[in-house]
């Protein structure tokens, strides 16, 4: 019986072995194939630079669905089609104006954006007093005496010393988030927030916001700041506290219109019924081209299919790739996804969103049982060569989300988070911002732990 | 006795323990500190905007050697001193002319530039067919028959699929260095050397070469092409080989010139006689401001010797913060320094260097003996938190490389590789390309590092 055992055991470990070879050499193609021929460099370059930025429901997020059908149905899957989904649609109107008046005649303009889903100015713009707070937590402090009839400078910046940035934001965003809906609470005319950014520059940042139950007759303007703008405007309130700020924005919200979620699939060879989803978001801000966010993320993971074909491999599970629509300003597309996943009863096992960015993969962060973190660490060794190494439990990406139910492993790319809040959400976030290789290697490192899931399935 | 000995155990793990969380919090105020109230950023934007490219022999190398001092000596350290080192003085002159002409009239122009040391064209330029080789052993088969009264155009490009594009470098440079020593000997006119950079795009890449034993009149004119110029000299060749190449540089060698390394000392509180060197090269390239390379080493450097007064650590051995000279074209400095420490008989333990650019650190390379490679890994738990994961045995730096002896122990930081090359020795390696949280923790990285080597020394 022991000798039985021994012989198992070393059976057991020959094969672990050349399990663990073949593993090797598949990786080995996946990175060369994407670092020589890879594809998501171009993609991205037609994404930013032939469509650009794509706001849910504007036209060019109708060109980005067609764009994104058109390059699935040429890699040559099993199915590729469009999934409807009703999306808002929020304008930003002519270029916003801020400034100063700090005495009569003397102004100072300041970079500013409106934050996405603000309402406008009364035409022509309001004039009000302005008063800085550095977080939601001031705000309260300070009352309806203190707020009613001023715009609040909301000034909290990104905390410096937190090595991910994504903490950093995290930490920041509720002004940004909430910032209207607190302040119109206390009868503010509207709002000013920080752009969430830890450099100093000029670029104001966008992003969404909500009113939460606020009436409609409380909901008030919100626009961000660059963080250049908020230290000047900062230095110039404790100069004189009753200078006049002038804010004036015509962005519009029009009603839902339709649009589509892109999926592209190749059918599983051994599990047909088990799903693995890779994906990003298809729209973006306005102001920039969304090269880092998300167009990277959607190139990426055009690529994986594209890699596995490559490469001749044929999945046991069937691989699909989403491209997500709204996650900006509703996440309509990752919600919908999910509801019709559960209608169909689809049952999705595994789940990979790139969402962070085009710069060098670092990792990823897994939302999943003990037993799959425990079999996704046994992979460290694997990813090595390709300086991989966080592998961490944690949140996956807000499409995929939705997704979450018992049983299915979720899991976020990690690129590497020190420059993406200098292009998030701004008129920077553009197709120069983003390196070839470092592009390629975060397409490469999605494409081998999709493998991987794939081979050896979850726990 | 083996309660003793339990009893020991249970000390010394308590012990253990206790300076795990006295180091975990050292490391902590470093990168706080590094991040939160950093000089490096500002200290670069200094040397890179208000001094610029600083090529040995240079007037801009004179002030930065003048810059570096005034700033060692803010910083109140024991002692500031220049150690002169005599350097090459070499000139690019006008900016240099490469066009081809495929038929006559009919010319396309490409940018390139002088390699350093290079020797000029004849006055008025040198016109002559142009042969496309892979490398030097390409160029052997060739021989004299087919070299001689020609360019010789090695067009081998950095290897992709590396994923250290050190590696990918180091398996090309060998046509930049060597290429026209080799091609001289076969008794070509000119050399073009496409630029060792990964990205195709419009910046040719100077760096060193040597002439090897030439003689003066075999000695050739070197340029290097960027590599859309490299890819369309391909295309024009292949359809007309024939085609005539001009060249026009007026480089020039001077006499050598006096120079400087810049070296500031805090005196070690335990053990003064014992040294320990943190550097970089304040020389650069002319044809950017150096930021990268290897302006970000240089104020790392400093910035090591300032967060330790910063936080108030008293180093138990002598830290050296060393400016080199010279490292581009001749190495003098490194040289000279490792010199003058062996005539005094100076015991140095360990050095390290910052020259592969101001990006994201990853970790670092030791050269050192197996007994410290095990402490430097019993650290790593340490660097953990700061996503700095990549500790293995190799290369240091090349300034410190002459300090290599019996029981040194030499180090070199390994940050983020992808983007270096875009840069490395280009006119566009210019402030604006570095951000500043890469460089401040690349900093506060080197600073835990050689906090760890002082406390614990070196085995």
């Amino acid at each position: 019986m022991k000798k039985i055992l021994t012989a198992l055991c070393i059976l057991l470990t020959i094969g672990g072995n050349a399990q663990q070879e073949e593993d090797k050499a598949i990786l080995e193609k996946i990175y060369k194939n994407a670092l020589v021929n890879g594809k998501s460099y171009e993609w991205l370059d037609y994404l930013s630079n032939q469509i650009g930025g794509r706001l849910s429901g504007s036209l060019n997020a109708q060109k980005a669905v067609e764009w994104g059908e058109k390059e699935l149905k040429a890699l040559g899957l099993d199915r590729v089609w469009l999934q409807p989904v009703m999306v808002p649609k929020w304008t930003r109107g002519v270029t916003e104006i801020a400034y100063i008046e700090t005495e009569p005649g003397k102004t100072t303009s300041f970079p500013i954006c409106a934050l996405g889903g603000s309402v406008p100015t009364p035409i022509g713009g309001l004039k009000a007093e302005i008063i800085e707070v550095k977080g939601l937590e001031e705000l309260a402090t300070l009352g309806k005496e203190k707020i009613a009839g001023k715009v609040v400078f909301y000034n909290r910046p990104m905390q410096a010393d937190l090595i991910q940035t994504f903490e950093a934001y995290g930490g920041c965003v509720d002004q940004r988030y909430a910032g209207a809906a607190e302040a119109g609470k206390y009868g503010a005319v509207g709002v000013i927030v920080r752009s969430m950014n830890l450099r100093l520059d000029d670029y104001p940042h966008t992003g969404s916001m909500s009113y939460g139950d606020l009436k409609d007759t409380q909901k008030i303007p919100a626009a961000a700041i660059s963080t250049n703008g908020a230290e000047l405007l900062s230095t110039l309130l404790a100069l004189n506290k009753k200078a006049k700020f002038h804010l004036n924005m015509n962005c519009r919200t029009w009603k839902d219109v339709q649009s589509y979620n892109v999926i592209g699939e190749i059918k599983g060879s051994e599990y047909p019924n088990e799903y693995m989803v890779v994906g990003g978001h298809l729209d973006s801000w306005d102001l920039g081209d969304g090269s880092h966010d998300d167009g990277a993320g959607i190139v990426q993971s055009m690529e994986v299919l594209r890699l596995f074909k490559e490469i001749g491999y044929k999945p046991k599970r069937s691989i699909r790739v989403v491209m997500f629509m709204n996650e900006e300003n509703g996440l309509r597309g990752g919600k919908k996804y999910a509801k019709v996943a559960k209608q169909k009863g689809e049952n999705h096992v595994f789940a990979l969103e790139s969402d962070a960015g085009g710069f060098t993969p670092r990792g990823f962060s897994f939302d999943c049982n003990d037993a799959t973190f425990t079999q996704v660490e046994s992979w460290k060794p694997l990813f090595e060569p390709y300086l991989i190494h966080y592998f961490a439990k944690g949140g996956s990406g807000a499409d995929i989300g939705p997704l979450k139910k018992e049983g299915i492993t979720l899991a976020g790319l990690r690129p590497d988070s020190q420059r993406y809040f200098d292009y998030h959400h701004a008129k920077n976030d553009t197709f120069d911002a983003v390196n070839k290789r470092e592009l390629e290697l975060g397409a490469a490192t999605m494409t081998s732990l999709m493998y991987l899931f794939d081979k050896y399935g979850t726990k």
